[in-house]
């Protein structure tokens, strides 16, 4: 197997620098071209050149309202009590009828006859007869030129400047162009990006759907988020086929991609292998700009240009030249998938923005205080993913998984913190801004719930959105982490099951301990079953809790702090049992779901855990124990209409129904409460 | 000719009241239904369910580095000075290699063996050979179990829930789907929304590009706006066919819409006449609920249900009941654009929205002072658009056209001002809240220039829109109009052509007079002629200013304050011809192509103006003067990064040269700068 170690890691700004110097270089950082769309297909399109008007609008001076045309100086001696009257015509000649006052019925929109100068609403009129008898109107005020008349041009003059340049069209600006003489619009065309996932170890969802997936093999879905974030961007992503990790077959790919696109998003399958690939044919096809930067995640990027010659870009554009150009700009996109989604943000955005005339994408901020410290590698720019909520008057960012593996982090982060490098870091309670991926209605609408974490909180997160307007985001950090966030004004309620081993209750002793002096609501979610989660069928025939010493059992453990150590830990002293005696006990996983996942996997015969865990995973379940599962809820958030919608639901029948569902729940105790 | 007068129109709230109502009744103030679709389609919709994780991710215990897969125990001994050796293996068993330590190389993402718990990164082995002499590592530290692996369900654990109901899917979502086993998602499905465009005068934008337009007629332009919006209101927009003012095809192609169409938006032609029919068609083909809502602009708004049987709405859909149901809501939209905008905004969004599991759209807001004073109707809620911007510390709301018929106000509008019915208004000085149409940082990038408009002005807005981030936004109130605003600290810069009589010299005394002990720089922007503009021929055969005074000729004139109008009132005293000589001198315009447009329509025989306004208009010009204009810039504003690049522009060779090529423009004098 060949070995690479990575290049040295460049600096974020230097990157960035050498990426815009290659593509000032080669006229790539502007617009591509342009081409011109019908009016029905422009919405979102951003025009390439400023738009004059063709016709003036409106063409031609019309009646405002329903009523008659007259001569505003016919009008000047009405009065309330001295009304005139002005005979109705179809056609007047001012020269010919000289001493007529006419008046023309005329409905909104009606061209105004060139005698006339103003407009009298049908309303202020009566209908009358001349003094020759003929059908005439009444008027009984005078009224000033150019009375309820559109004016020809009183919205636009031909010539005007209907639109700037660099102007994303929106609903309006279609109807300003269409009423102003356009049918169509001159507007940038739309890059087209190849986005070729490279990786043997890469299956397809499809394929995975279809024939399962083995260990070793990774679902491929960077090509997803890819092709998603440039349409964001206004690019045409095209996804390619995967390509095994081979020389040649990537070459092949590359070159064939760039006869046809603006950009290339080369994504590397995780290992450096591809990497290496993945730099060798940038090499191998132009300039390799850039190969690793200081980035966390991110850092192993490949920044270059692909010289092609012969290309033949066929594009619906009125600049064909600037498209027929051969220098192809193209990024290795790391494989770790947080990784690559960030990648997008920090060097394609920039440039599909440049594409389309528009500066770089400003995402909203709003300052937080971080909640724990977050350490960084010296050197590298660190982008920090964080959950944000408003507890009391604070806004609080807290960092959740660092991993690059980890696309869920991205997925439930309300935002991303930047540390620059050199500052290794940033301590517990400093101001960082946080750049938004949620709006702020949300943030300010999400209730945080740290602690102890159970399916049924699922459950409740997924009534919530579908019900109110509320959004529940919680960090599992067990029963007692929840406790120190509330007393650390973290969190607005906490999940816990902590048994005091002196009085069988749960929860009240914990909570005078830590939360002394505070009023607090303990509120009943539910009652559970723990037990031991094991393999289809019991292979090791476990039984109770003495089985934990067993000299043949593997164990999984809970982390310190959370409710089912607790209860561990509780049986193991009844019965005399010493953690040495326990194989396994120092392994420690944060939830149940990660404890019945280290059973499926066959890492441990057993750990103690709910009964939901185990059937969720298809395993078997030894009952052991019952117990209560209760919200923590100190009395100002328990009265705030934050939570109201979350309390309701504990008396919903149907959110009742659906926690009964699943297996070793009861919600006979749901939404009993009191103040411990 | 039929007349008829509106109905009463309701509050905005009792209307809203009345359709939500109805809404609710008819089972569809709900989602209309689901459908499963591809995650690669599946971007920017929303989840019609929660989504649980199928798979784990990883699902396998993956090496998180390249290196090697190792046994944490077996590496407790070692330390930089004592170095333990693993051997080499493919494969081991640990129940019959007793003895042996071992060591597997893994790249990224290859699957950790059953028998290592560990994972050492390349750079900290050296290659050695063990004590058998076979080919072994040297590790220099000890490692804690689970270093450097990705743990089964270390993302994402099976059964783990994904993304809840409700929620507006974004690229790293598609990931995370895909991830957990994922191929489609079931998402609300898009209603289809049906816009019928009535009225006898309408003609297409294509019909009228390629025929010609006469005046009476009016260029359909509503269906492509309210066609926008649905569309980025995530609906599915159909464009019907123009159909005459006639009850039966307007009935007609209704009840065609309602089989195939989820909400049918019925485009009254402005007239009074075509509002009736739209009342008459809902009442006979269901219920109408309002006909006329009290809110400006907008007011003839008309709600209904339709009821339609046999019904055959062909949509993928899994929930097909809730598709197949007969009630379809109807909107009768007024006719002018703004009206019709505006009535997309108040009642068609949030119905969509609510049709795909949201709350109405949240604009952002801010808060501003308003310039003007605004007189609303009592009884009416009064949408008035504005202009914002910032000038020195304060954020300004300068109302703009309240015309219904004025579409380019809402184009230029930054954003609208909801004064609430009953307040009869909002005087000069009050702070309101700004529902903003452009994103702040435009607004904060805006250059406010109030005054004399030029044509210069819009060549200046399209470069800065094309150069920098700098955006024009301009009010035309006239030369002194300019240097009052400048004084009320309501712009950055004026544009002024002010002739002193006693001096010949432009702008700086009246600059004296209006902005006394204000540091201020008066920078020329252009030369230019100012001439009668004439029809084609000159067939009046004008040639001096004289010729103001001829009983023959009509005139049109600029508004009190407009530098042109100083200019013409000078000559006129210096020829000694008294306003009431001039026909027309009382008709006033606010720009050169209002004067232009004037004398293209025939209205009026000249009006002084400039060469550019006449050669807009395929005009003759009469040339009478030179005169300066000017940009009167406060020292402060001159001095500003915000200023800075249109100042630069003034020196740019391509923006002169865009200018020097209108005719009549004398771009010598630009830039040069003077202290008044």
């Amino acid at each position: 197997m060949e070995r690479h170690i990575y290049l040295e890691d460049i600096p974020l700004d230097e990157a960035w620098a050498a990426w815009c110097g290659a593509l000032v270089a080669a006229g790539l950082w502007q617009p591509l071209g342009m081409e011109k769309v019908p009016l029905a297909e422009a919405n979102g399109r951003t025009t390439a050149t400023a738009i004059w008007a063709r016709l003036s609008s409106p063409h031609y001076h019309a009646s405002a309202m329903d009523g008659f045309a007259v001569r505003a100086q016919d009008s000047h001696a009405a009065t309330e009590t001295n009304p005139i009257r002005l005979t109705l015509v179809e056609d007047f000649d001012p020269e010919t009828q000289v001493g007529l006052h006419p008046a023309k019925a005329v409905n909104t929109g009606h061209p105004l006859p060139a005698w006339a100068n103003a407009v009298i609403m049908i309303e202020h009129t009566q209908p009358a007869a001349d003094e020759d008898g003929r059908a005439a109107i009444e008027i009984r005020a005078s009224l000033p030129p150019w009375q309820h008349v559109r004016a020809m041009g009183e919205d636009m003059v031909a010539t005007e400047l209907v639109l700037p340049a660099n102007h994303t069209l929106r609903p309006v600006d279609l109807g300003a162009l269409a009423g102003s003489g356009h049918t169509a619009v001159p507007v940038y065309r739309r890059p087209r990006v190849a986005i070729i996932p490279t990786g043997s170890e890469l299956i397809s969802p499809e394929d995975a759907a279809r024939d399962g997936i083995r260990p070793g093999q990774i679902i491929e879905y960077n090509s997803l988020v890819l092709a998603a974030q440039v349409e964001n961007w206004g690019g045409d992503p095209v996804r390619c086929p995967i390509v095994p990790d081979e020389f040649e077959a990537i070459q092949t790919a590359v070159r064939a991609a760039a006869l046809t696109h603006d950009l290339i998003l080369l994504n590397a399958g995780s290992s450096a292998g591809s990497e290496d690939y993945t730099a060798h044919v940038v090499q191998s096809l132009g300039t390799l700009l850039v190969h690793g930067v200081a980035v966390r995640p991110g850092h192993p990027v490949i920044l270059g240009m692909i010289e092609i010659r012969d290309r033949r870009l066929e594009i619906n554009t009125q600049s064909p030249i600037s498209s027929l150009q051969s220098t192809i700009p193209i990024l290795g996109v790391p494989g770790y998938p947080v990784s690559a989604a960030l990648t997008g943000e920090i060097f394609v955005e920039p440039l599909l923005a440049r594409w389309r005339g528009q500066p770089p994408y400003q995402p909203q901020t709003l300052t937080a205080v971080l909640t724990r410290k977050v350490v960084s590698h010296t050197g590298d720019d660190d982008f920090v993913r964080v959950a944000v909520g408003k507890v009391g008057e604070r806004t609080l960012a807290t960092p959740i998984s660092r991993g690059a593996g980890v696309i869920s982090s991205l997925v439930r982060a309300d935002g991303i913190v930047r540390i620059p490098r050199f500052s290794e870091g940033a301590d517990v309670g400093t101001a960082v801004t946080v750049h938004l991926y949620r709006p702020t209605h949300e943030i300010e609408n999400s209730i945080l719930v740290i602690g102890s974490h159970d399916l049924t909180l699922d459950l409740l997160a997924q009534f919530l959105a579908e019900r109110s307007q509320r959004w529940l985001v919680s960090a599992n950090v067990g029963s007692l982490g929840g406790l120190v966030a509330l007393r650390r004004g973290e969190a607005h309620l906490a999940g816990s099951h902590l048994l005091d081993p002196e009085t069988g209750e749960y929860n009240v002793s914990s909570i005078r301990q830590y939360l002394p002096g505070q009023a607090i609501v303990l509120v009943t979610l539910v009652g559970r079953e723990q037990g031991w989660i094991v393999p289809k069928g019991n292979p090791k025939g476990l039984s109770g809790w003495a089985d934990a010493a067993r000299p043949d059992v593997q164990m999984v453990n809970r982390q310190r702090g959370a409710g089912t150590r607790v209860l561990f830990d509780y049986e193991l002293s009844r019965l005399g049992i010493a953690p040495e005696q326990v194989n396994g006990y120092g392994r420690e996983e944060y939830t149940h779901l990660a404890v019945a996942a280290a059973v499926a996997s066959g890492t441990a015969d057993t750990g103690l855990g709910i009964r939901a865990a185990a059937r969720a995973l298809e395993l078997d379940f030894v009952p052991l124990a019952h117990e209560q599962y209760d919200l923590v809820i100190p009395q100002l958030y328990f009265e705030s209409d934050l939570l109201r919608p979350l309390l309701d639901l504990l008396y919903d029948e149907d959110f009742r129904t659906a926690v009964a569902a699943m297996p070793g729940y009861d919600v006979t105790p749901m939404g009993q409460f009191r103040n411990p």
